[in-house]
């Protein structure tokens, strides 16, 4: 390998924003922890660029291993080059030793096959199918009361993952707390796409008079299909990525992460949480 | 929408695999249920097939979704056909209303920028780069209590997971129970990878003689890196899917899954993991 390897600037796989936290029906502001999701490129000679969605640091490391698992590379001396430089943190350049551009070839087919994906490679698309959508509504505006016993609820119905712990849930709940529909999937994106499919077929968009809750964490790519189906107040069991944070604020979306055992936080547009105990009402 | 949906036959989302349990260092074999993991082709006319991992199920709901988040259909009225066959459910056939041809160019296109995923898209590619592998060798061969140390040693480097509750790891442990290292991210598939180009690049490949937990779940995808990695023994905190099982068993991989609080199911190859408490072997 060559040694045009120039070290990164230090990276941060975690950042701090601020969030209303709601714990015993009490609300507080206080600042949380999320971990960090930010696209990364993979430049390989010969081939077009690929796109992940990553916590940064060990990015050669990740170059390395995704072309060790596209059965591209083998050994390091495959490498040429695997450089990431200083003022392109979220680029890797990838030069394959011998054929490296056929070899390019070969990553480049391979990623057509590829598609329906949790945590990848299309922020840039993605980006582009949101614009253009018009602002939600300042409603609706529900109780923590009612967010706080969604997860039960979601629990009882969820009579697979329960069975074999091995699925990803996505819920939809009425303003009164009504579960409408639940899908589950191994994977948390299919989980959402299998429910806003079913909203779309039983002529149910836009969301926005209801409540979405995800079994597990938010990343960007949930958040963005929460945009497209016109979700206004969206929970998630465990913790958001910073990139679903940032979206959904810029977004309009009340993000809610950590919905379990009585409390929760609101990581943006907390304004439809209604801090007393009350009837949801409508936008 | 034209009326040519045909029902699929009954899917199963979940399906019963013999493991071997071990709890309070007796082992027994048992029944376990795992989440179905099953590739997903979705045909859109005038576009290249689009192949995802998927649960079985709401399988035509799955694919509006994922069109919807393309933002190449808003409305049920945007389908002129999506449609999934007796004979094939594993296909769906979506045929846009209107500019159709055109549309699917777009999905094409999109499709095109994806490709470092997690749970997606990679089935037939990767298997083809896993076949000419020689079999991993019978052994090495480790104690139940060794194996049961090995989370508690993960959670106490995972200093960022603690704080933000939001990253998965992928640790290497030698047989003696060192972990050698670990990789995080808030993708499962980054951090297998990240963990492998580790190794790669440190010229510790194949994992052959050591050990790998992932933090979380373990599906065909990780199970999949771990082959190319020449993994022997592979142990996941929570459950593995279908295909996991299935490929570990193929690759000759023993796959553990739910290590934690002194339990595990072994779920393929459990010659590898020694009854009596005694120190790690070598191969």
């Amino acid at each position: 390998m060559s040694a045009d390897f120039v070290a990164a600037s230090p990276v941060r796989s975690a950042i701090e924003v601020e969030v209303v936290s709601m714990q015993g029906n009490a609300f507080s502001a206080r600042d949380d922890r999320v971990a960090v999701e930010q696209a990364l490129e993979i430049r390989v000679a010969g081939a077009d660029p690929v796109i992940t969605m990553r916590t940064p640091g060990h990015d050669r490391e990740l170059a390395a291993g995704l072309l060790l698992s596209e059965g591209l590379v083998r050994h390091a001396d495959d490498f040429h080059t695997l450089a990431q430089l200083i003022d392109q943190p979220d680029v890797i350049q990838v030069v394959l030793a011998g054929e490296g551009t056929e070899q390019g070839q070969v990553l480049q087919r391979s990623s057509l096959s590829t598609s329906a994906c949790g945590v990848c490679g299309k922020s840039k698309l993605n980006l582009e199918s949101m614009r253009g959508l018009p602002p939600l509504p300042e409603g609706p505006h529900v109780s923590a009361e009612l967010l706080s016993a969604l997860p039960a609820r979601l629990r009882q119905r969820q009579a697979v993952f329960d069975r074999t712990g091995g699925l990803h849930a996505a819920a939809l709940f009425s303003l009164q707390g009504e579960l409408e529909a639940v899908r589950e999937d191994v994977g948390r994106h299919n989980a959402m796409d299998k429910l806003n499919g079913w909203a779309l077929l039983e002529q149910r968009l836009p969301l926005s008079d209801r409540i979405v809750l995800l079994s597990g964490r938010a990343s960007f790519e949930l958040i963005q299909k929460c945009v497209m189906a016109r979700a206004t107040i969206v929970c998630a069991i465990s913790a958001p990525s910073s990139y679903a944070v940032a979206l959904a604020e810029e977004a309009g979306i009340t993000l809610v992460g950590f919905l379990r055992e009585g409390r929760f936080n609101i990581y943006s547009n907390p304004e439809r949480i209604l801090r007393a105990p009350a009837l949801a009402q409508g936008a």
